[in-house]
């Protein structure tokens, strides 16, 4: 079968890999879309960072070369010996993650931070390919009315649903989003779909902010106004419940800490390549905080899902879908360059 | 009467001013020791900061030259009409806090963060007098077993326990503060009195380690051990329930980070002069926390108050007291070249 194989930085090959086979407890996927993230691009461009290069991975035992793909939804085509509960034909999203099970973090209901963390598509064979095999523990099953294409970008969705929700901002309140990629796009979804009513997008780029606010999103160009402000006057003065930094620059986090009320947080979910200039004195003054957010549960999940299977989310404007042989040239060097915000990889094409 | 005016930057004099009077709601104290805060320093040597120069405070309505002096205890001389439960003789501390009462953080509980906040001996006459008079909601009653010269510490060990509280560190759990000043000795004290079993207190200078030594603490010298490492060795690789920032300076922030487990908080309970280098991916990949800290309530006051009738707090080595006269070169001087910890004035001598 075909895959995008990662053999090491500006190395991705497009090529014939042997069919992946089932073991006891996995099932095997033909693979309907798998998006490409963000880390994919690190490890592409800058890379291997996640991807394990000299010990193989702990959970896995696997290294590079290996087959790039995390976020992605496919199709049942054979169950492993073991497995209840699954059948050829069921429609599924997977949640990636390979976690030990043992450690303080894991059996304190913390599995997104377990000290050996491994994602199916980095630390094993992912998504980019024709077929996949995962563990049935990582399925999620789709309702007929969320196709593949969205069940693709349930994982992104769950990162950002994870984050809304670690803002505890009541139904009813208000939020300040900063950036419009599809994370930010994710949190306007999750912090819409929980109730929150005021939402503002931050975000400098034209076109990101069109495309957004087709989506219905109320934005802020932080290039043009005074942002803490015009929350304030929003808000009578109390300022946001919260506020989201998926941007990951200084000017982002410094306007998003001057624009959250008292004992309010500010949840990071960027990947922060340098420590930033960060002005903790807002943090003291008004005894709010700054709380990290990484990847999701399986809670996250179901209510990603649930929320698509109502017709939440809309993929107008912002998500694209490109032949697997384009990976590339219309993935990787499209989405670097900025040309596109999310992109599908489709591997029958 | 002799009081420490603060008429602008390195502008203190020691000089007579008229005795205050007692209006409605109001007792006049004589004074039995003020201590020297941190922004009495700031105010001294980069000031004004707090204090009003311009506009007058909206809440006392005052503004420079004024008597400084807001960590003290005395004894009640003179009860103003309305005042109930208090008597001439009483011997008391002072939570020097004027809130506004009225917005929506005093209303929902945190008149700590104020929006009009104001401190008796910043915005109004303070405690470096032989008499200062204050509203009668700023009283607390100090136990027979409290000395006058515990009960002027009871404010900046009020700060601590208030940091302290917030890093939720369960009894038997563990701690890490950096910095070992006035605020790091009350986070020690305030973090064995709630019960934490290991409390390490990271500090580089060998004089303020030997200083908290001597009280009982674990110290650890940061140029010299590699801190978060011996952190995960202590804890069986979980690190510390909370961190506690009280030096104010980036390594400190740095480390700290790389010293609290999952989902755990660090702390901030210092002044920042400027945004400092902070490395939020370690936020991110833990899912953990900065937490700001400001100030105190009544119930801060009255549990640092009942500690120190059980005797849980010792002056031992790091509080000096001087006479009212020597404020400035014993004092202000003395502290901002690190040759003192923590100075009590005695507006007596």
């Amino acid at each position: 079968m075909r895959a995008v194989v990662y053999n090491g930085r500006n190395d991705v090959s497009v090529t014939d890999v042997p069919e992946p086979e089932v073991g006891e407890g996995e099932v095997k996927l033909r693979v309907g879309y798998n998006g490409i993230c963000g880390s994919d691009l690190h490890e592409y461009f800058a890379g291997p960072i996640f991807i394990p290069q000299g010990d193989a991975h702990p959970l896995t035992g696997r290294k590079l070369p290996l087959t790039l793909g995390h976020e992605f939804a496919g199709t049942v085509t054979e169950v492993g010996p073991g497995v209840a509960d699954v059948a050829e034909g069921d429609r599924v999203a997977v949640m990636p993650l390979y976690t030990c099970g043992r450690c303080e973090r894991c059996t304190s209901g913390r599995p997104n931070v377990c000290t050996q963390i491994g994602f199916h598509g980095l630390m094993s064979d992912g998504g980019m390919a024709e077929s996949t095999v995962v563990p049935v523990h990582m399925l999620h099953k789709l309702p007929e009315q969320v196709s593949l294409e969205m069940g693709a970008l349930v994982e992104p969705m769950a990162v950002a649903y994870h984050a809304a929700a670690l803002g505890q901002v009541a139904p009813g309140g208000s939020a300040a989003v900063f950036g419009a990629g599809p994370i930010g796009i994710g949190l306007w979804f999750a912090l819409r779909g929980m109730g929150v009513d005021d939402v503002w997008v931050i975000e400098p780029s034209a076109t990101r902010r069109a495309a957004i606010e087709k989506l219905g999103a109320t934005t802020l160009d932080p290039t043009a106004v005074d942002v803490p402000a015009a929350i304030a006057d929003a808000t009578g003065g109390r300022r946001a419940d919260a506020a989201y930094d998926a941007a990951g620059v200084a000017p982002a986090v410094q306007t998003a800490l001057a624009s959250i009320g008292a004992a309010k947080p500010m949840v990071s979910v960027a990947i922060y390549e340098t420590p930033l200039e960060t002005p903790l004195i807002n943090l003291v003054m008004n005894e709010s905080r700054i709380q990290g957010s990484l990847c999701y549960t399986h809670e996250d999940y179901r209510a990603v899902i649930d929320l698509m299977s109502r017709g939440h989310y809309d993929t107008t404007g912002w998500v694209e879908k490109i032949a697997m042989g384009d990976v590339v040239a219309e993935g990787f060097e499209a989405l670097h360059a900025g040309q596109k915000m999310k992109v599908l990889v489709d591997p029958t094409a």
